[in-house]
């Protein structure tokens, strides 16, 4: 990946098992205050996703391909090492007011005590989002719930062709 | 089933692994204000539950048996559309002060999303019911404490018959 | 006021100072459940109300018209006496994921105490409300902000007709 | 007042605009662990109390006067500067499950930064209690609901006495 | 003001009745991400400040001198609209484990609703000044508390200045 | 063990899986109050904790070494009891800003319950550790991030003689 180095860069991690219409809106909102967005998705080898790493990060570039100043790229390790690879010094996460911010609070401060050179700007998910997570969605679609609207349609294709999720 | 057509139903869904004094107090609280409550045993697949969902059913009904207008049934798939099979729009929920009502809100806001219809119902928990669940009642007893007070006497009849509890 | 006696009725009370769309939301809500809604205007001589409480019904009935089975009361003195005196038991509540939702407790758990019988029933509400409240409205009007879409259209000519709001 | 030195001595600080049944709960219930316990009542010069302080801290003797190791005070100035001079470094705090905590925790934080070597406990009221608060009480009241059950009989006799509460 | 119109301007509002430490700490973090950082103290005609807007603006910029990308302006009206007139999309706002995070949510999702371009970042403010507001050292100066180490030596200066606070 | 009667004995449980700065920190404060501390490590057989209780407890034991009324113990079953066959009367928990208050409060009630004369007393964690959990210390070292500071070196000297943590 090639970037230019004057720019601003915010890099928004995440697990994105799958990415929703939430994350997609968070990107969008960031990608139009900042130069480049980095969507980082987590190789998370402890939790066991429905996914793999390459599904998601396939359907995280497939769903954001609008957005021009958006890439996708998958990590693993400590977050703040992977910012600093990027020479980036942002991390963006979405707080929803009903969110385990309790969760966040502590991530945020554990990564700028790991790196005080990097700050997490918390925007508020947009209301119509607040009730959404991977979870849910994949719970919804596990018993012929209707997902759209709450995902993009490069998702639901990437579900239906599967036939089931874990 | 047979239920009457023009009554105001409406639903009570939880694991109830086992019901609780506290489950058992909202149950009572709604059968006072409609016309029928049923209870709503789910059947979750994926959580490894502490007794069959016959156990848990049966629990609920030894429970409630002297509310002539509770009856309780067991559930799979989605809850909205269990509660449209019963031609109800009412589920009702306690909340505790101290429980995860943000999981509640999100679960809540996620069936409206998907059945507009139907209307979540959220009464506060008693106080003296406030620190009561089904999987603190559980640890309780592993460790010999005392649970009367805590879950009826059919569901302490059922723990000692077990022997033990997962 | 003349309602018959078979019929559930519900009470939802507040300042309505004015009544916004949120507002509007629930009872519109509580009215496709229950056979009559109550929406009950708190003379709160405590308080310093923005608009005088004939005001607050008056927008409050306008905006309401609509809905056949819902009408509006003012009230003053215990919550628990009014709702008596109309032969209900059934208060409503509209739970913002990111209100006061403490104080909410303890008024249901405080009413429950005085008279449990009567029941407290909380809705959450919709995401796109749940930033609105009767008095960031009349902040951002003060400031010549656009309120369109945060109250009804008689609300916003009576606020006009008054020029300013205290 | 004379205290002896080797004792464990706590201070309850707070309003008691007037004294609950929460608050008498709190102090017995700390009373039982240290040796003395000193109820501080708060001159407070910038709020506008409903009992002025001697009737406040009159009301708070009268309802613990059963407790022999329970003293009733009056403070004004800075909560550390008051434990000090009476050779304490305890505070004790209810918390209720529903009540301000942030609050709470800012003042314990704020007292620590003043005061290290002052620890405030924080035990969690009593269920029962947990709707409760002096405000609460006196509304009630003015609307003529029954206080008995929320406050010592001694307060509800000043409070007919006085006929009104601010 | 003369600003750059290539340049990524954030504006920090508040009230800074006064300004203290942990302001400081969130004007100094921005300021290391952003090319230009506004404190903006809000004219509250509503509030009744314990400073002048004319002293809490000279407060304010005695204590970021040091930061040649920062600068501080008084506003009043809608914060919004103040943002637009500096060519800013970008509103920053500390957020303290324990504050009030509903009232940020709240103004945030307002915010947005009333100027969707613009973005309200919260930044997690350190832990060590998660205790501190204005008004808590107004307090404590009032009993003679010890403040240093909590606002500016120009605030303590000021302060001891006027000989009391409101 | 042997400890005398007539002290004031505070247990402060927990999994110490490892004992982190914070843990310290809180066992250290509760030792400047009370005559005696123990530091129970729970014997957790249904967790799947990182280091076996003997190297739980002689982490613990290593790091607490310089505070001489300070004692660690290990202990499974119903804390309550545990407590009890010490003769004490007295749980310290710390509680930070941002951590699971919810549970720790239905703990605090749950004990009350089982054994009305024993107090939970909770004291606010410090700011500089309230970021800080034994997993996050675990997840960063798997991750070659540093944790110095947020560890006792005998942790450190421990995690690093193992290689690796589960």
């Amino acid at each position: 990946m090639s970037l230019n180095k004057n720019n601003i860069r915010a890099v928004y991690p995440g697990s994105f098992d799958p990415i929703t219409n939430g994350h997609i809106c968070i990107a969008q909102r960031a990608a139009k205050i900042f130069d480049e967005v980095i969507v980082a998705v987590l190789i998370n080898a402890q939790k066991n996703p429905s996914f793999s790493v390459e599904e998601r990060q396939k359907m995280a570039e497939e769903a954001l391909a609008d957005f021009h100043n958006v890439r996708v790229c998958a990590f693993s390790g400590l977050l703040v090492n992977f910012i600093r690879s990027l020479d980036s010094r942002i991390i963006i996460r979405g707080l929803r007011a009903m969110s385990d911010f309790e969760y966040e609070f502590q991530m945020a401060l554990m990564n700028r005590q790991l790196a005080p050179d990097i700050e997490t700007f918390f925007i508020v998910t947009e209301p119509q989002y607040s009730y959404l997570s991977s979870s849910a969605v994949k719970d919804i679609f596990k018993f012929n719930g209707d997902i759209s609207g709450m995902v993009p349609e490069c998702v639901i294709n990437r579900i239906l062709l599967e036939g089931n999720v874990k």
